[in-house]
């Protein structure tokens, strides 16, 4: 190991001190030949008989190519030829490329020719590296040529890429199939090329200042993977890696902000309207049992209280100061927060880097990391802990406790995520606004609820990520436990411009957004509606135990719509088994179709949705199910929801939980019977066949990312 | 014309004749030829003479290939040589082919050597045609190779093409941008490419016999496009055109059948919970003024009206008939009907084609053709024709007036819509039921909308289209006047399966239907509630003016997002000219972003909101608005809501309409906005940045169909 990185670093050094950011292809060669990355074979002749020699040892055909630093254009030179296919030829070769070049040019100096290894056939694909400012190294594979010029038909992982990375990119990419072999040419090496995306990724890795790396192409086939061309572009002056504090401390430090026992609210007011007072109020009235400490210059009382005229004039232990000052004001009482030792910040103020007040926004970061204070915000609600009726923030109270911990980086979407919730009548646990993000990210979040008993699902809408790096790295650990939903805005190019125009944030490439965030086993949101719904219904569906969805529907077109939706959120219907089709059938009218869906046809009593329900809970091989329910006189909304509830808590009684959830299609009345499922634990939708669907869909794309299933 | 039709029934009928449905290589060439769809030129040479004059007459290079009835291995045989150069090489090439088969089979017949003008270079593309069993002769466009056979990136038109339609093909594929020539190639001969596409399109249309057509590889350049390779397959027995009436005949009928002065009700009754019950009830409760006749063997008085035994005995006339009685009773009940010249049959019955009783189906069919009864159903609702206060069915009674007039294939998506419009107090102007399609379908439905002045939107399920080629040319013409939405159920190959087990209709390829659709101009759902969006919202909108939206938001946050869905939903931001840019920022705070979206920052007041939706209604380079509104104490949602009204009311009165919609983020209070603003209008979403943008997209995408924007 400590040889190959050797070799690169001497062959680096040697490129910077030569004053280039490039390397030539001998240089590309030997780093490519360090790193065990296939090039082709080559060598320096400089008779015709050393070429021959040469040619033999490396295998025919090969390619002859003056060399000779006067001359660029050597095809024009008529320096190269390609396909020459014995030793005789190759002497001839040499010969003939020499004259030509001399003629071409009289003052040329004549090095000699080069011999090299001619590849080519089998696949052409392509496999490069690049460095994004939130992610850091990534490896790219993709198709040669239309695939990835017109189609960017490319996929992306972290640097460096573990095996199963590796291997995951050649299924990856939309003509997957490609390269399993198809019309007739056969599969590629499938190890060699993995293998070969490993060790760029290494590569990359190990030397932050190689910015970009291209093999292109790369001929793969059934013996093996070949660059014919590599290119290596360095950038000596690498990023900075972010600073990350240490795990514990994120924790412990996150514990004592977000379930503080002691708060101070630095700007507290009595007069309404005041932000200082509306953080008050909310303190007060949401419940917080906590020590609430008004700071004010003025002092005295503020609602009722003993006020301080700093932090530092408080006798006891502060976790947690809620800023609602001016900005101006803040860098100041930053750092009496800093020496009265208070772990975190809530900076609700707005006038920073969001308004072009980037040095201000430095200068609290100073403050915060010479103290060890994490900031959260500025330019921010505040945030929710429901657990401890802790509403640190200027907006409306919420107070539901339930189990969805949600973010957001914007405070309109704040607000969307406190009305939705409301009017869903959706618990949560945390609400939490992140804006300018100068110091606690979504990775802080992350880590803390991933420790939060309160918190069994992670929802966070955001415009970029700070450093992308670490949140896939906490991501990928935190959702094998939890599901993680991201509603990544801006994610394509208009939506890209506006987030920076917002956020002053660099949006990144979405494709490398959504190969990282799938990888780290984040459930991506594409839109608001469909991350509150995640949030609302995915902690109440059970972890399915397997793949086999089957649909029972009282409405046979509802039952067709299902189905599109299966196939559109990556759900298997089952194939149904003789014996189970069989058990169906006993309880379905003869003109009903059993098979998968099971259409019950619509005139159905009670019984024959309670009969169809309790078979697919009760067989083993089905795993989940999609329930259509079609709206008449004999069975009624409110009966078959009550029935659907009674079935499934006869089942959860007995330990058996599987998924349910249920597409209504009738009369108004579906709404309250809906509402009736869902506070029941079932995800359940009236007048809509996609959403029940889409949030089992995001319920199984988690548990695979998380290996549960 | 007539004559290359002639030549083609020559070869067609010659073929037939010969109890082959496949073409030969040469009888595919004299196809091609007469339609004017390039081949490689061709002759026979007896002698190596002649074949050197006929190469010079097709031009160098050239392909030799023996021609020998025994020989059918050419290639193992030595009998093909390719790329031959000049008239001494192919003497001498005749010659050693002749040789070689000699050699080969000592006793073949060699009958001579085929001399064939050699092509190849440019782009390879494939073009065929298929006959689809709702849609009949298609012509298809791809690129060759991995693009079609693995990406499936191919697109269709109906038979025969038009001249736009051929050059849409060229755009219709993902990769169309091969075609304008990448990577250093040049473009293709888009007119020489969109001829063949026509003329290959004109021949299957012209000869109903050509089931299937190939031209693969097609070989497109800068100078033109010639076929490879000809296959053509027939079918002599094609399946007849499906019947249709004619057009005035549909509207006459379909007017007394929606719009009718009197109803007979077959199966009517006085015990409540009969569907003949239900339907007397519906029609007399539901302000219906017409005249109603209870049909019911025991007579006397139903309802308080009097009955009769049999249509027959109805004094005057009746406008359609409503059937409740088993199917079992229908074609004799049917036959009555026919006799009395009644125009319409609504069949509610079930027990028909969808129990597989598919005999008593064709008896219906056959029973209504004969008497020129049309037939809805059965296996229906009966449907809902508000303006004449009639509910002529035994479904929950729906009354609210409005302009969507809606219909569905099945019962179950039949209820979401009544429930779905309930709540929304979406107000329609039809449901219609339309079951098994025995007769009435989309497009005769499509056709009375046309001319119904109180229906302004048309919106239908589908599960597949029994003449998809009728349905197509109606919906093309009424796409010009009115939007025509379609959910097509079935999309995926598991909805697909799951159709046929429901309605045993066979689901045509998704990409075809995909296709036709949008080049009869229309809107495509995806899902049920998509298409209860598209209803409810896009005929609030007014059309368009132009392509260019600007986004208005308080919420920076919810600005990228709908950024993202702009491009989601194909619509184009507007770029910002400076003086517009201007214009916009002296109403917002100076660290408010203009450009495109305007974001006006989160705690402006009324005033601001005011000011910029103003400036976007004035402005005439801006044709639609999409604001983005923020919860806060400054500007609270009603006082947003009525004050988008105002400003939008008041350039309605003069005169300005331009469509605008609005996504909400609050608390919960959002909702009654939200409301406010539809009922007012203005298409309005709480917690939700998809849907507002999703509809004006839809509306967009109707406004180009119609050639409206």
């Amino acid at each position: 190991m400590a040889s190959k990185k050797a070799v690169v670093r001497k062959m680096l050094d040697a490129v910077r001190a030569a004053g280039r950011t490039s390397l030539t292809a001998p240089e590309g060669k030997a780093v490519c030949d360090a790193y065990a990355i296939p090039v082709p074979q080559e060598g320096l002749a400089k008779t015709a008989a050393e070429a021959a020699k040469l040619a033999t040892k490396i295998g025919y055909p090969v390619v002859l190519k003056i060399v000779s630093p006067q001359i660029l254009h050597k095809t024009e030179a008529g320096g190269v030829m390609v396909g020459v296919k014995n030793p005789a030829d190759v002497k001839k070769g040499f010969a003939q490329i020499m004259a030509r070049a001399r003629k071409y040019d009289r003052k040329a100096e004549l090095v000699g020719v080069q011999v090299q290894q001619m590849v080519g056939g089998g696949q052409e694909v392509i496999i490069g590296a690049v460095s994004d400012p939130s992610f850091g190294k990534l490896v790219a594979f993709g198709l040669g040529g239309v695939l990835v010029e017109v189609m960017k038909d490319v996929t992306f992982r972290l640097a460096p890429a573990s095996k199963e990375d590796a291997l995951s990119m050649l299924d990856g990419i939309a003509a997957a199939e490609m390269l399993k072999g198809v019309r007739g040419s056969e599969p590629v090496n499938r190890a060699a090329l993995s293998t070969m995306i490993r060790n760029v990724s290494q590569l990359v890795a190990d030397f932050p200042e190689i910015a970009e790396m291209d093999l292109n192409p790369v001929f793969a086939s059934k013996k093996g993977a070949i660059a014919a061309d590599v290119r290596i572009v360095c950038d000596w002056n690498p990023p900075a890696p972010r600073y990350r504090p240490k795990h514990d401390d994120i924790v412990r430090d996150m514990n004592r902000i977000m379930k503080p026992d002691a708060v101070a609210v630095i700007g507290a007011s009595d007069e309404a309207g005041k932000i200082g007072n509306s953080v008050m109020k909310n303190l007060i009235n949401g419940g917080y049992k906590g020590k609430i400490y008004p700071i004010n210059p003025g002092a005295g009382t503020i609602m009722g209280l003993p006020a301080y005229k700093s932090v530092k004039d408080v006798p006891g232990t502060i976790d947690v100061a809620v800023f609602a000052i001016p900005a101006k004001f803040v860098a100041q009482a930053l750092t009496e927060v800093g020496e009265k030792k208070i772990p975190g910040a809530v900076l609700i103020p707005s006038g920073f880097a969001e308004t072009g007040n980037v040095a201000g926004q430095e200068e609290i970061q100073a403050v915060g990391r010479k103290y060890g204070v994490r900031l959260m915000g500025p330019n921010i609600y505040g945030f929710y802990y429901t657990w401890k009726n802790l509403c640190a923030t200027f907006c409306t109270a919420y107070d539901v406790k339930g189990h969805a911990a949600l973010s957001s980086q914007s405070g309109g979407i704040g607000m969307a995520i406190i009305g939705f919730s409301r009017s869903a009548k959706m618990g949560v646990s945390a609400i939490v606004g992140l804006g300018n993000k100068s110091d606690i990210d979504e990775d802080d979040l992350l880590t803390f609820f991933e420790q939060d008993d309160n918190t069994h699902i992670i929802v966070q809408h955001c415009e970029d990520l700070k450093d992308g790096r670490s949140f896939a790295e906490v991501a990928k650990r935190v959702s094998k436990k939890k599901p993680v939903v991201v509603l990544k805005a801006g994610r394509t190019a208009m939506g890209a411009r506006a987030a920076s125009s917002h956020t002053g944030a660099l949006a990144g490439n979405d494709r490398i957004y959504d190969d990282v965030l799938r990888q780290s086993g984040v459930i991506r949101a594409k839109a608001l509606r469909e991350m509150l719904e995640y949030a609302r219904a995915i902690p109440k569906l059970p972890t399915p135990k397997g793949e086999n969805v089957v649909i029972i529907t009282g409405a046979g077109g509802s039952g067709v719509l299902l189905s599109d939706a299966c196939v559109d959120n990556g759900l298997k219907l089952m194939a149904m088994p003789p014996d189970l089709d069989a058990a169906f059938r006993k309880f379905i009218p003869p003109f009903g179709a059993a098979g998968n869906p099971v259409d019950i046809t619509g005139g159905e009593p009670p019984k024959t949705y309670q009969n169809t329900i309790r078979l697919g809970l009760e067989d083993e091989r089905i795993h989940s199910l999609i329930l259509g329910y079609w709206h008449t006189i004999v069975t009624p909304p409110m009966v078959f929801a009550k029935l659907v509830v009674e079935v499934v808590d006869e089942f959860r009684a007995r330990g058996i939980h599987k998924p349910v959830v249920v597409s209504l299609a009738g009369d108004v009345e579906v709404e309250e019977a809906a509402e009736y499922l869902f506070d029941h634990g079932i995800p359940a939708y009236p007048y809509s066949t996609e959403m029940p669907v889409m949030v089992l869909g995001a319920k199984y794309r988690w548990a695979r990312g998380a290996g549960l299933v």
